[in-house]
């Protein structure tokens, strides 16, 4: 059987280490590079022990990149960068999966609103397709360059896409209170990262101006077809992985509760890895896994929607979400390579 | 120096051994008995092994306290059989500080509707004052019963309190989000509290039904001088201890930064244990303290204030807001006791 | 391709959720029963929710498994219980692997003496193979009863092997001090899993008593030919998942530190599962997989060897090596559906 | 009452934060400058949040100590710069408490062999005294200069000490194994200390070249009247707090269980922060606290003594210790402000 080639850019983070085990994997794929500015030379494993003997390749500049023949690119590089790279190869016939933030807004002008930073590749956005393979497979499937999306916003958007879909939802009245793993915030080693500020601990940050609101927000009013305000709220866990979205929302028209799952059924049927729940989620019911569980519920007595959403923000939040895209972008079955079941315990 | 008597009622919980850690240590108190009936004769150390060689009196039985002259009964009981130890014991001289959620509320009828029992001292109600030093310190030092607020209620309404007392609040605009340490659970053994259901773990609960929403409302709801729905969702953290609250709430006028710090400045003016912050405060900046850290904002974007409140939920939530009403009930300088500075990391 | 078919009996511990999680993604077997006593008639996803929408098939009683013609039974079950089970279904077809403890002694002796009960299926023992796949694949091959080992033992023995098989240990000088996660402890609520007790917390227990303690001495003293004592300290880690093993030997002649790593190179050569590494190995780098990481060195101030060992306590502690085992058992290759990457972070 | 003048130089680690946590509760001394040259002219809470309005003095350079009347200069600095201060100081009338390893070992030369670095202040050797005060307070009480102890051998020390003093234990069969929390490898941002590498893990590190197993040896070898080499493993827990020492020693002749405990309980009388239990302590009995938990037990079937201790790294293990060594120095009651129970849950 032919295997596609796949090139992994960005070798340090913790997206390169979770694709690299992935696609190592993966019966279709093999890869064929994994590239490091920073550790050339060194192997794969030096950086992620837990690959030793197991994918020892040696990391290559990126440059070799550019003279190969490999049928996917995942960036897996911090946003501005990521741009850069974009613009260099967009004359391969390689296709690119973007892990930044670079070409998942709408325009270069929002991006440089809650960026703060002139973005370089403006021409890239007209091509760039939002990787949601819940809502946009099709395009995906057609795409040359796609914007995986943040891990926020991945559980954000599945917990409202229905009720957005469905124009059920009074503009405005959004709020979505989020708490995420600590490897949400990278690899990097800062005061942010220390054990000891993270241990035990748990805080709100980046109130109101956090960038993954304007990604929130753009992909729902373009789906409720209004513009909508969301009030997003970005809390840190003192844990490895996993994002847990509680979400409020007000109707236009009190429903039941049956009518509220009808809608959510509706909108989740033959969706594999959205598992609509029963009882609320915890963040460990799907952890290594490419799930999105929601548990949405409608409370008679403030007559509010709330609606709790569950992913591993590593996976369906960043690396299997990106498979995810590679799978329907090389015209393989979708869910190639992402039948792992929750590591729990 | 005469020191005051005080009797724990109810050893073997979190409370219990909290009480007991501060009150062993309180300048001008002593503790005359420990009960437990479940573990008379045990050493108080032989179920809580932190304080070997430091507290290692025998638990009686609460029968002896009904004989014997103390001036403050701490009830760290489960709630139901609280009241029943209050009932009994409402001829005493001694004043009763009851950690349970049994006098809470406004009225038999009302805890019936959210406690699902009947109440069976419904007397109780019309003595008991809510002990919340920041609100009732008055009310609280002529009292004889007090009802030791709720963790979650503790950090909620000291969250919000300055918006309602001032009125600016729009009626039934309020959403909190909280999150809560493990010890909140209690010290039962059971599924909910097994290290790998909690461990890495995070997920909501109770949502809409939480038995603290009705206590934070009534209390809201009286500051405000009108009926307020609250939304009230709980969370539980892999911590020991913390509660961080998340509150949202609309206002019936637009405000600036300064205007709504000034509003908490002046609410909380001379409270000692109230922190107005600067940046967000984590629930480690407060562990093993008396402190409520508070820090409002005020979303010019969204048009709604963002409340950020943080508590230890067996201290300020519980055994040290005990402290804080005993001191005051007895007369004496309300922050004796109480001066642990915060234990970080 | 004809699948094989596979009972798991006892649905409700890790040891069974885990078997289940690696049997369901096994590409030659299928499940077709999972039991339990106590939880029949429910589904297995209600037991463990990670499963929801993945493994939701009924839970059976065992008695139905006496009846239906499966290849191989897992026992996942309790010691004591386990042995019932192998006496009554002795005569079936289906070949047995034991998770507990009841088998993997040298006779019913020995086990009266560590586990202070006495045996009832005292013939178990003599057709009862250890499995451990890296010392005893052939033998395994051939059982009908495998003794799946211990965790402790499995990442003990792994250490330790090279320097008995090799016989350059110095008699009775090993200490073997351990260290595990929670989930060792099993998914029972207790006073000792309650999460405020594990959480920031680490302690000894069975000091000198521990039941493992001469699992690991029996088969030490049987690679090596002679009767050795172990010293055997296991802790406690507020983790879910790992086993550290910190091993100290004399030897009975000094040697280089590259003779040391030639003694475990030979001896592992072709074991996929045992990485030889080059630094010491955290339970991290192993986590969700089957690997066992050996560092072992020299320490020439002291003359002594100590030996570092990382295993996943659910996995090659238990569920991954029963899969191994069974591997063995139905002829496959051995290392088919264990080729997890450990999963960090 | 005349409150003594304290200096805290260097304020940005928690060996710094926890001393002025400790200071500014104690009775009888006043802070009168906490230093630090990278973060001069900052409040001290604008490091350490926890201290936000209680104690926010501004940081001051080192050098203002030099022209100030203290009474105890306290250097919580790295090792190699203390060297620098106490050599510049030395003609001072404050006593020094050093709480880096520079003072602690029994030369210049040792220093060298194990810290490899030239030692550029070797007088100070000899006015030097090893602040462990159940050992040295009587020449701690008259020192100028004392070396505060390392965590790891506080708690080595003190576990072995009274097999050391009694002359019983058997030359070079010291084995320690030592486990510590992570705020031990300090509050600087790096790889080690990053929240993913420390969470769910568990590592051995500094295999036979740990600089606190010198100090372990110097002090057990001087106790002991003989030369003994100790084989010392230090591994990193995940938490925040805490030191357990499994020690294991063989003796020169057999003892009984109640001999051993006799030993242990001479040894300690009247040592108030020493506790000897019953059972294994964890290192959660101690935290926050200056306690010494220690557990000797003696194994009939190895014919070895095992020894548990447990405490707080960053209080017996550094601040409180150093707390203590002060209130000797200065001529105090010295249990005065160390009677903090430990904080459990």
């Amino acid at each position: 059987m032919k295997k596609y080639k796949i090139a992994i850019v960005g070798a340090s983070g913790f997206t390169g280490s979770e694709l690299a085990r992935l696609l190592a994997r993966h019966p279709q794929v093999e890869i064929t590079a994994i590239t490091s500015e920073t550790h050339t030379g060194k192997l794969f494993s030096d950086l992620h022990p837990q690959f030793f003997g197991i994918l020892d390749m040696s990391l290559v500049s990126a440059e070799s990149v550019s003279n190969s023949e490999v049928d996917i690119i995942f960036l897996a590089l911090p946003h501005k960068i990521s741009m850069e790279y974009a613009a260099k190869w967009k004359n391969l016939s390689a296709k690119i999966i973007d892990l930044s933030g670079d070409f998942r807004l709408s325009s270069p002008e929002v991006y440089k609103d809650w960026y703060l930073k002139e973005h370089t590749f403006p021409e890239g956005f007209k091509n760039a397709v939002y990787g949601l393979p819940e809502l946009f497979a099709d395009r995906i499937a057609k795409a040359s360059l796609v914007a995986n999306p943040g891990c926020y916003p991945t559980a954000s958007i599945l917990a409202l896409a229905p009720l957005f879909a469905e124009g059920v939802v009074e503009s405005d009245s959004v709020i979505i209170d989020a708490k995420s793993g600590l490897t949400g915030a990278g690899i990097k080693a800062s005061e942010a990262t220390h054990f000891s500020n993270v241990n035990e601990n748990f805080k709100a940050y980046g109130i109101g101006v956090h960038r993954h609101t304007i990604e929130i927000e753009e992909q729902l009013s373009a789906l409720g077809h209004f513009n909508s305000t969301i009030q997003f709220t970005p809390h840190l866990l003192p844990v490895d992985r996993g994002i847990l979205v509680t979400a409020y929302a007000t109707l236009k028209n009190p429903v039941k509760q049956n009518q509220l799952d009808e809608i959510y059924q509706k909108f989740y049927r033959g969706k594999t890895f959205v598992r609509l729940r029963n009882s609320p989620p915890g963040i460990k019911d799907v952890r290594g896994s490419h799930y999105c569980d929601i548990f949405p519920t409608w409370d008679e007595r403030t007559q509010r929607v709330i609606i709790i959403s569950a992913i591993d923000n590593l996976l369906k939040g960043a690396a299997s979400q990106a498979v995810h895209n590679m799978n329907l972008m090389l015209g393989m079955e979708e869910s190639i390579g992402l039948n792992q079941i929750p590591l729990r315990p």
